[in-house]
């Protein structure tokens, strides 16, 4: 089956598409999309949308996984990646695919066996899981790979994890 | 022309549609879209953004207008929110309409003469400017209403509030 993990935000969402067979990955492919600080936001919305959409449309994959949003900061950045992040939700479920959500805690017990993990952890791990020469990059396409096989991971019990 | 004011939320969309000729309105329409809480978030998100495209479809406005967004207080109510934000500026943009925000301040400001008013004073300057019997309910379309207006008295220099 084929896992679409998103790394949610506005100026940069990550995905990352893998297909399981067994316990074995293979990479699909990563990336990100972009939006530009000087585009208003309705088309930044918008470019998001569309360009998720056409990701699911081409690999059409079975579920969508994306990390839990967490802000300890900014109210306002939250609003701003809170409505990106709703568009991205949008695009899977205008397409019938049902979401799933976890934490990053989750997401590094699951590549790493170790909820404490450091970034670079993750990173190592994902490149390894997914037999790649080197690190994704950006830091996103990997975060959104990372939450993917964590999802694959947790497939018996997914249910837990839908998005509520 | 046509006007279409929102109040965002996800558990509670207000939205009010009216017609301005000159210095007159008419109402066209106003109420609430909402969805329940023990529907899952991405299908919450879908009902939104797909009534809310029906009411565009419906009226075919040629403006919406949306209150800011200001939180001091829960950022995981900011980042729901946020989220259902998005999907409501998304039905807008997918349907080729620009999307105008103006603050609550901006609001009172254009609706009552005064920026500090009370929102029974809000409330009661919408039912008298679009000559209704009662003070539209719930609260969420009266608001909804008044940032149309509030946006109808700002049509000459609109750029300025254009959602960047």
């Amino acid at each position: 089956m084929v896992i679409l993990g998103v790394d949610p935000g506005l100026a940069i969402v990550g995905y990352g598409v893998i297909q399981v067979k067994g316990n074995r990955y293979k990479t699909i492919d990563y990336g990100c999309i972009t939006t530009e600080a000087d585009v208003l936001l309705p088309e930044r919305l918008k470019i998001i949308y569309d360009e998720l959409s056409s990701i699911i449309d081409k690999y059409n994959p079975r579920d969508l996984a994306m990390e839990e949003l967490f802000f300890n900061k900014n109210v306002k950045t939250a609003i701003n990646v809170g409505q990106a992040r709703g568009v991205e939700i949008l695009a899977a479920v205008n397409k019938g695919i049902d979401v799933y959500e976890y934490t990053p805690l989750q997401i590094k017990q699951s590549v790493v066996g170790y909820g404490r993990a450091e970034k670079r952890q993750v990173q190592e791990m994902v490149k390894i899981l997914l037999n790649l020469k080197e690190i994704p990059k950006p830091d996103d396409a990997a975060d959104a790979l990372a939450v993917a096989i964590c999802h694959s991971s947790c497939l018996n019990f997914k249910d837990m994890f839908k998005m509520k």
